[in-house]
């Protein structure tokens, strides 16, 4: 029998890593001076095959991943082999970015520019909302109320720019058992999004059975890239608009808002949620 | 002798109301089902003179004033009467602008792609940062340890979409003395930033002896935002970012971030905030 090797292909990356944290003086309402900590954002002009395309402001964490993400999530790219590399270049604020076959229609495909209400990124190229009827959730995926709380308290108490620096949004994802795959951080949510997409791809990750959590507000465009990513579960501790709601129904997302400690509201997908009877607790009803 | 009159120029505005909170069914963590507010979200899309611009995610609050500071802070209009009309047609989600003598360079003008790192708007056509050397902030403005407090508490209690559904940005407008002149909320916190810049060209008010403050992040572009409508005080509960911070030092803006209750971080610009005594509460003090 022929033994068939699958290879995973991964494009050639740089690896760039920068200050996260600076520190600046500041003075209190006492008058006291003293050192406070807040997060980088630089530049980073995204080039493909030589053709400059856009400037993303982020935090600096994952420029490799944020760049890939981004041409993703504007389905800009199909595939993640289409990429041969992404080299970053502080000293330029670039990402050049060198595709195996170029990309067709460029200067038409990003031509159209809708800039979204969420944190940071926004401009979403073209007409992203038509894609959204071929998406199809996985109808059976299921969430326990206690996943929940577990992603939760794993995101309150993980390690992060936040927690040191503030001012930062952050992303997770999770298996369906609640375990955190990846976290990633930026000053812009959408920058954090978009480097988690990058991430699945070079790893080879589908979104199917996966939780998505973000500290951001749960608006159309934060719901059409969890969409377009696959995934079923979208959480924050944040609230809803009407557009991330009217979405979230199309694709029949399941949307958990508002999360917090044991706090939640379950606003779409709502069969997806597996409450469970130990965790209801009466006395915290509203009458 | 002669009178001269000088007459306020105002372009032609459609007036839109729209309803700005939406009531939908959510199950919090009991089980238990309920209606909770949330606020809208609806494209707008901007055409100057017939050729379409960009899409903005809004929550319709102010679109003629959010269109006309959306071109204003992109710098593709020099003056408002170089605007003659502006229509709304929300069931097209679209703003009709008329300008008298039509804008020069707008393909050229719109080429060019920054996508920011705060909430909403985020899209900067063209290299705003180069205009930055050309503004100079007043450097004997001055902001008062007391009108800053009462500017804050102001913003806590004042009635709000954000108190009603959550998810929303609010800006206002302060006088020196903090006298509230324009208070604006958006799902985008950009949108609520070009809506209060709409709303100053419309009424003649200038930014040197006024205070801005934001419930969003001090970003670059909200810094930048903020010099290009002159105004020398930025205050905002959330915290800075590092380019926040360097465009703040650049055109020597006063930036405070932190700031709940008595609580305030002064970060650049320190000259300008006169503590006052009797408000230095030593117990606070940082030891």
């Amino acid at each position: 029998m022929m033994s068939v090797q699958y290879m995973s292909y991964r494009p050639e990356l740089s690896s760039t890593p920068v200050e996260l944290v600076y520190r600046v003086n500041a003075v209190d309402e006492t008058a006291h001076a003293s050192a406070v900590s807040i997060p980088a954002e630089r530049p980073l002009t995204v080039h493909v095959d030589g053709r400059e395309l856009i400037t993303l402001m982020t935090l600096g964490a994952a420029p490799e991943a944020l760049t890939l993400g981004y041409l993703r999530n504007q389905r800009l790219v199909r595939a993640v082999e289409e990429i041969a590399s992404i080299h970053i270049d502080w000293e330029r604020h670039a990402a050049f970015v060198t595709t195996r076959a170029g990309i067709e229609d460029i200067e038409e495909r990003t031509a159209k520019r809708i800039v979204t209400t969420g944190c940071g990124q926004g401009t979403i190229f073209g007409n992203l909302m038509d894609e959204l009827d071929n998406i199809v959730l996985p109808p059976d995926a299921r969430l326990t109320q206690s996943t929940l709380y577990k992603i939760v308290n794993t995101i309150r108490t993980h390690d992060s720019i936040y927690a040191k620096a503030g001012s930062v949004h952050g992303c997770g994802l999770f298996s369906s058992t609640g375990e955190l795959q990846y976290f990633i951080e930026d000053v812009g949510r959408h920058n954090a999004v978009d480097s988690i997409a990058g991430l699945m791809w070079l790893n080879e990750v589908s979104g199917g059975n996966k939780v998505f959590y973000t500290t951001g507000r749960l608006t159309s465009e934060m719901v059409i890239k969890s969409a377009q990513m696959g995934i079923p579960f979208l959480i924050s501790r944040s609230g809803t608009t009407q557009m991330g709601h009217k979405v979230a129904q199309k694709v029949n997302m399941t949307l958990l808002a508002r999360c917090t400690g044991k706090h939640f509201l379950l606003v779409t997908g709502k069969e997806r949620l597996v409450y469970e009877p130990e965790l209801l607790d009466g006395s915290l009803r509203v009458a």
